[in-house]
């Protein structure tokens, strides 16, 4: 049976990882992934074939995963968080496009989401995603950085909370200080900024600061860092963007939130 | 002992259902939440004390949620999708914030992420979210319109792809198609569009569309739309949104794609 399932196991630890994405794990013969991956599966992938590929080599794994499917197996292509989120779910697909093989082209493919490290970073501190946001990578690599810039003008104007993945590197020193001055022109200093580096693994740690603070030296390549809009507020140890109640309460409490 | 579960069940089938919402479920005495969600729960609750609000009476339900904590119970207040994600967990702590009770003060809250609907939807049609992408409510019951049509164009000047919520209602029966508009200044009348109705629920119903055939007759209240960017392409029955891996192939594939 030529299949390939992608498959989001979560965050890390297996509380958050959906019954799905198990059923996959257990249907499939052959993993593949990235071994730290692997090794948050524990015993549920006792047995099986494992495929275990450097974390950098992204698009190595996307090709042994269709390779192997395409030749037979079952395979499980084993992504962290929700795999269709930066993750691998797109460069299966981009090879299928781009490098078309005739043994790819009967595999069935199913791609099981998950909860991303976005998701679990927000539970933690409250609800600071509640309102529009967006999500924008700072990695220059792959995109450049005038398109970058210009997302984060985007989401400045349009006062969306902004999540940052890849927000530094060893050589990508200043595009998020770069990015906190334009987010500057369009809302205050003292915005909730999180930051949250291994969630929902053992080394967890989130904290709460204001986008003044957002420095360079506060981050690494392995932190999330979420800004809030112009009405993200605290209260206690929580953060959270309304979705306008406040006025709503004024207008009168029955008529409820939904559209 | 005063415990509130903010807890994202999913977007609607139990696969999708994490064990941690599970836990939460298990250690509650008694669930709030709409009625609807509380049915997707099947046997999980039984024997629970349920407390059903209709859709529209959100601020009702974390009321009640909290007041029943306040009051010395294990509370779950129930969420489709994810909580943080235009849904409950938002109003819980707007309610902290604005109205604060002493009762609630030593409420152990805690909230436990789901599935959302974006990723169900997103995951049956391939990775149409895989670069930066962007959600904006339709709804101008909370948001003045002028606010959401900067959001939408913030969207398009940043080329984000655009996941709008509540596209449509009773009485919005235009913004769809001006948010449409405003998109269509930035990316051409064949971008990706892809509508989900019902997505993991019995009715489920995906389509893949044109931008340019985007019209407020294909879509009702319980439709998510998805706008790819430019870039976003088909490939069979996908649809996915590349990271950048073509010019990558060309710049040489062994440096792979992680930052």
């Amino acid at each position: 049976m030529k299949r390939l399932f992608i498959v989001g196991v979560g965050p890390g630890g297996h509380e958050h990882r959906t019954p799905a994405a198990d059923q996959a794990l257990d249907a499939a013969s052959e993993l593949v992934g990235y071994g730290l991956y692997l090794e948050l599966l524990g015993t549920r992938i006792a047995g099986k074939q494992c495929h275990r590929l450097p974390l950098g080599d992204e698009i190595a794994r996307a090709r042994v995963a269709l390779g192997r499917a395409g030749s037979g197996r079952s395979v499980a292509l084993v992504s962290s968080g929700d795999p269709g989120i930066y993750a691998m779910a797109t460069l299966v697909f981009e090879l299928m496009d781009r490098e078309p093989r005739p043994e790819w082209a009967d595999v069935e493919v199913e791609v099981i989401p998950g909860v991303s490290a976005l998701q679990a970073t927000a539970a933690l501190v409250g609800a600071p995603i509640a309102h529009d946001f967006c999500t924008i990578s700072l990695s220059d690599l792959l995109t450049p950085w005038e398109t970058i810039e210009a997302r984060v003008r985007g989401a400045g104007i349009g006062d969306f909370v902004v999540a940052f993945f890849n927000p530094v590197s060893r050589r990508r020193t200043w595009q998020l200080e770069r990015a906190r001055d334009v987010l500057l022109e369009y809302r205050p200093n003292t915005t909730a900024v999180i930051l949250g580096r291994n969630v929902s693994r053992p080394q967890q740690k989130v904290e709460v600061i204001e986008l003044g603070q957002l420095t360079n030296d506060r981050v690494d390549m392995l932190t999330l860092v979420i800004v809030g809009n112009r009405e993200t507020r605290r209260v206690g140890r929580w953060v959270y963007t309304p979705r306008g109640y406040a006025r709503r309460l004024e207008q009168g409490a029955g008529e409820g939130l939904a559209s």
